[in-house]
């Protein structure tokens, strides 16, 4: 397929049309990606996430251009959560990405969810391996904390920089809920507003209560941040860059990656494990009786997962 | 298993207990409760669901009033989304709830997401059914709208009310973004604060746009409420009541049971096949493999599912 080498040739049009490609679930595109995947760049992850109206978006494009400055190629996933609720929310923030729309060395693609059962998730990991495939580095996985699935994107990331705001009147509730676990780094932003040092406190009591594992310990860093106005980038950045130098020089990059294959695979098999159980006869058959009440849900599974061999 | 009979006698701490074990997923009160699966009670269901801070738990709360005026036995499964953000906020909601705590015939129960891939429903669906032994009727499923998963739950019911608001910003996205599709009664809630009537014209406007189905044809009723007062309730009972009239009179009511029962299926069958799949001694191998580089992911999953024989 040579839409990959017109990839890799950084064609932003190929690239462009990979990624709806492989938002639509196209066998093919995903069959080339696939067979591509030993050869695949491992670009630098981030996962930017937090809850609706914390700044996520304003602050991912104060990054951006904190990274062009240093010379990078930006490739940005900025996720949707599949909510009917909040879709137009969100679609103005994708808007406040604009400023770098002409710029060809960075792109910025907005995700829906496609189906379920890891869908979000298994689209973004593509639409990554894309990003990585056309050489942009770091690739930014940005996503709203509305759900875990949502959430769970988040960990597509070597770093996840959780954004948090004293304007959101949860926050505090947000780091009790255990939130805190899969900060790498964590951003107050709108940190001109008041209440930003009393969140700030909140934050680092959380983030010492975290539980240390066996491995090598990280505690991550609390940067401030006013993204409208660009303080405090600097910092994230630089907070985002430590976070790396230590997955590295502790060799716990690998174990990243161990774990995210892991997670991906189990996404993969069962979207095709329903895939394969839908279509088959037998479903329609026992859905049937169990919706008449002579077979039990339960009894049912088991027919199912019996004739599959499982 | 005695605990059934308990239920069925209408025991409040046996039904306590058995949604309990619901919820953590033990295996001995699943099976039992999947054996009593033909002898259950068919309640109406209905489904409360609708953006954060609508007030669908107020407007929940009134319900069950005007349904205990009714002399009806009333019980609620409240889904929590898993989200570690919105924690907080909901725990909040559920507290609106306790002016009916010391009714026996009232019984509300909070329940979070365990586990994935459809979890959060499995969970919700396994609740109904005890609550149905237990002899409520109606049975209430509230859940906020955040994301897909948890719109999903409303469909657990037989009639979906979405609840929206004047004061929630972008509730006029919500209708663009579809939620309309699975509103059999919208309530139009904090109905007198500005901006209602301008709501009421949209929602009208959207709901005539949604396609028709081949079968019989149902306008969802728009009921303004004011939850805090008790206004409206009694108008948005009557608009349920109708909607259930309905499904009986077309005969519709087999229609909505045979798509559960599907739903359920699915989400029943892959969890299942996603344990299955994980305790394969070749999934710890193959996850190495991805990760190392020296197999893709589609081929891993291919070799998993050869193994399993799908």
């Amino acid at each position: 397929m040579d839409l990959l080498d017109r990839i890799r040739a950084r064609d932003t049009r190929a690239t462009a049309r990979a990624l709806t490609l492989v938002e639509n679930g196209d066998e093919p595109m995903l069959a080339a990606l696939d067979a591509a995947h030993a050869a695949l760049p491992h670009p630098e992850r981030i996962g930017v996430t937090g809850p609706p109206g914390a700044g996520k978006s304003t602050l991912t494009s104060a990054l951006i251009k904190h990274l062009r400055g240093a010379g990078k190629r930006v490739g940005v996933v900025a996720v949707d959560p599949s909510s009917p609720f909040s879709g137009g929310a969100l679609l103005g923030d994708r808007l406040r990405m604009t400023e770098h729309a002409l710029d060809p060395d960075v792109f910025v693609r907005s995700m829906a969810s496609r189906g379920r059962f890891g869908g979000l998730a298994i689209g973004a990991h593509d639409a990554c391996d894309v990003l990585a495939l056309a050489g942009f580095d770091p690739v930014i996985v940005e996503t709203v904390g509305v759900g875990q699935s949502e959430v769970d994107i988040a960990r597509l990331a070597d770093t996840t920089v959780v954004v948090l705001t004293p304007s959101a009147g949860d926050s505090v509730q947000a780091l009790k809920a255990g939130i805190m676990e899969i900060a790498d780094v964590v951003a107050i932003n709108k940190a001109d507003q008041p209440g930003a040092a009393r969140l700030e406190e909140d934050v680092r009591e959380a983030l010492e209560l975290r539980p240390h594992g066996a491995g090598p310990h990280w505690q991550p860093p609390v940067v401030r941040s006013v993204a409208t106005k660009g303080e405090g980038v600097a910092a994230l950045a630089d907070a985002i860059a430590q976070h790396r130098a230590f997955l590295e020089a502790n060799n716990v990059m690998s174990q990243v990656r161990a774990t995210r294959a892991k997670a991906r695979l189990v996404d993969l098999a069962g979207e095709a494990l329903l895939k394969a159980v839908s279509a088959s006869p037998l479903f329609e058959r026992v859905s049937g009786q169990v919706s008449a009440g002579t077979l039990s849900p339960r009894a049912a599974v088991s027919e199912l997962l019996r004739t599959l061999g499982v």
